[in-house]
């Protein structure tokens, strides 16, 4: 184990960057930072890679690459390189305070549609004492959370706590307190049927995109609110804004998006019953995501078990 | 016991009238209800009243009236009453269902100030993808409740599960489960010192008056939130507004006010850190209100004791 160890770093740009090693800096000094264009000259000097939207074919460049950490929640960005080098492993950011913050969001978004925040919100741009009675109340509504990983779990946990009934979706059948467990395709219908609050926090793979669209959409109750959190190839915006035109979704929370920033001239912007956010959900700081690096990498070292690893035959 | 009881009702005009008549006729049918200004025609054969705000020695007019019932939370509208019988029983609206609207309500608003919901309105209003680092986190984040009635103690436990630090001030110490207790006005300084984000949840007394106001403001930690959904006299608007601007407050949610509606000129509306509610943070329907009155005179005519009688030693 020589002690000085590098790490190059594409995340944020050359402004994250300096952010990233401020946060280095205070966490593991002898960890050398250097940005990507600089790494891409001496590649082979490269120990850990930190990416989000890695350059294709540069990773593979790096010789002795020993982990690659994503430097966000979800590794879609990395897949992307066709030459991604498939024995070095991946690790997936799946730090506690990210399941943390997107459990709050949850919890927020999930509110926001039972007392109809967004009516709320219009109604006070234009001074109106817009009095009226929520017809909603948590200990009546089941959410519905599609995905129960890290982040469903704890999300289905908080809203629990709430008064919501909970229930979930899965690939495999899964044993959490207090949440009704469906599993596989064949199960979606019935557990769309009984959502009254969907909220989706599905990894993105080929066989969750565009999940949300406007056939599954259909099989929720009329009236019922979408919770968009997981990614935007989930949902198909077309189909969310005729749900929500049409009355078969009464409202809709939206955090991430194909094309982000969402173009000025979306219609979705100015819907009633949208409400937009600029994929914010759980966005740990860059010392919460640091000091996750730092710890892996100081486990690693001591020959622990790297955490979170991309499993190519799940496909996240 | 007559099969033949007659309530007077006073609550929500002619039209609240006509559906508390609806309700009823699902929870009571033996129980005849009469609209309050023919009650006052014939004032010996009320029984029972279901009032808001009553017209000033009308009460104690009814000779035979058994018990009062406040029509919603808080009974401060009854006892403005001078001539208000003082021996008739009287029972606060203190409904589980409503306790249950009131802590998801604080759970919405807590949550809308970690996150800063009023700044992403504010950028959705102006299609503007307006992305931040949303610096708090709950786990960081103490929240003081001033208040532990029902409503606080409830609104307390519902923020633990989502990971807020709580800590409460009431008049008694208080046991409750995570919740550090700070007690009578000698302790309200250091309650202060400690919350990140403030939610008044007291009933409206004499010693409750004012309560938030530049001088209490100004011991809170610089940047907290403030949420105000007890009752409007409890807080200063002119000292919260200036507070605001001051950056003492990072924000506030306020659901009630003194002069109910808000007036449209008033300039919290278009405060950007101000998010104004038509006092809708935890009205129960008037089904479920109903159904209190209903089960109360169910058990009192069956001889048991009434459920939440206002006790004037107390205040409230
Ligand atoms: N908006 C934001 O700011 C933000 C921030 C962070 C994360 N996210 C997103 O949140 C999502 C969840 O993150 P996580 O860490 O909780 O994920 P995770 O731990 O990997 O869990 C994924 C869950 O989805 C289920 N799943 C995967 N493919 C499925 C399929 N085809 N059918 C049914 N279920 C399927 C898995 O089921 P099994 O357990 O049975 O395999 C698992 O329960 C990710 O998409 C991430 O990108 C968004
Ligand atoms: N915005 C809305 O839609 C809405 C709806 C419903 C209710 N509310 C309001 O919510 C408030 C709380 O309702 P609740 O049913 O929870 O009340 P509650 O059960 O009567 O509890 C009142 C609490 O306040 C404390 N308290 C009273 N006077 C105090 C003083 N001078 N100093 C310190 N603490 C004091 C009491 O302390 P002790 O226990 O030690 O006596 C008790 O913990 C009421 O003001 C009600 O009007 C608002």
């Amino acid at each position: 184990m020589t002690d000085r160890r590098v790490m190059a770093v594409k995340s944020g740009g050359r402004e994250g960057f300096a952010e990233w090693q401020a946060c280095f800096a205070r966490l593991d000094p002898t960890l050398e930072l250097v940005y990507w264009e600089e790494a891409l000259q001496r590649p082979d000097s490269i120990d850990y890679a930190l990416v989000w939207d890695p350059d294709p074919g540069c990773l593979a460049r790096m010789a002795r690459l020993r982990v690659i950490f994503g430097s966000g929640a979800g590794v879609d960005g990395i897949l992307l390189d066709p030459d991604l080098p498939r024995h070095v492993p991946l690790v997936r950011m799946a730090i506690p305070e990210a399941t943390q913050r997107m459990g709050e969001f949850c919890c927020w978004a999930v509110l926001s549609l039972l007392k109809d925040a967004r009516r709320m919100a219009i109604a006070q741009a234009a001074r109106d004492w817009d009095y009226f009675e929520a017809p909603g109340r948590a200990d009546l509504t089941t959410v519905g959370i599609m995905g129960l990983g890290t982040m469903g779990a704890r999300s289905a946990a908080m809203l629990q706590g709430i008064g919501f009934r909970t229930i979930g979706w899965s690939r495999r059948r899964k044993d959490l307190p207090g949440v009704e467990s469906y599993a596989g395709e064949a199960e979606l219908p019935a557990f769309l049927a009984r959502t009254d609050i969907l909220v989706c926090l599905l990894p993105a793979t080929p066989e969750t995109r565009r999940i949300i669209r406007a056939e599954t959409l259909a099989l929720l109750p009329r009236g019922a609110g979408y919770v968009g959190v997981g990614r935007g190839m989930h949902h198909d915006l077309g189909d969310i804004l005729a749900a929500l035109d049409s009355g078969q979704l009464s409202g809709a929370m939206l955090d991430v998006f194909e094309t982000e920033p969402l173009p000025a001239d979306h219609p979705l912007w100015a819907h009633p019953r949208a409400t937009i956010t600029p994929h914010v959900a759980s966005l740990p700081t860059r010392l919460e995501r640091a000091g996750y690096v730092a710890r892996s990498i100081a486990g690693f070292e001591r020959g622990e078990a790297l955490p979170n690893l991309y499993d190519p035959a799940r496909g996240y």
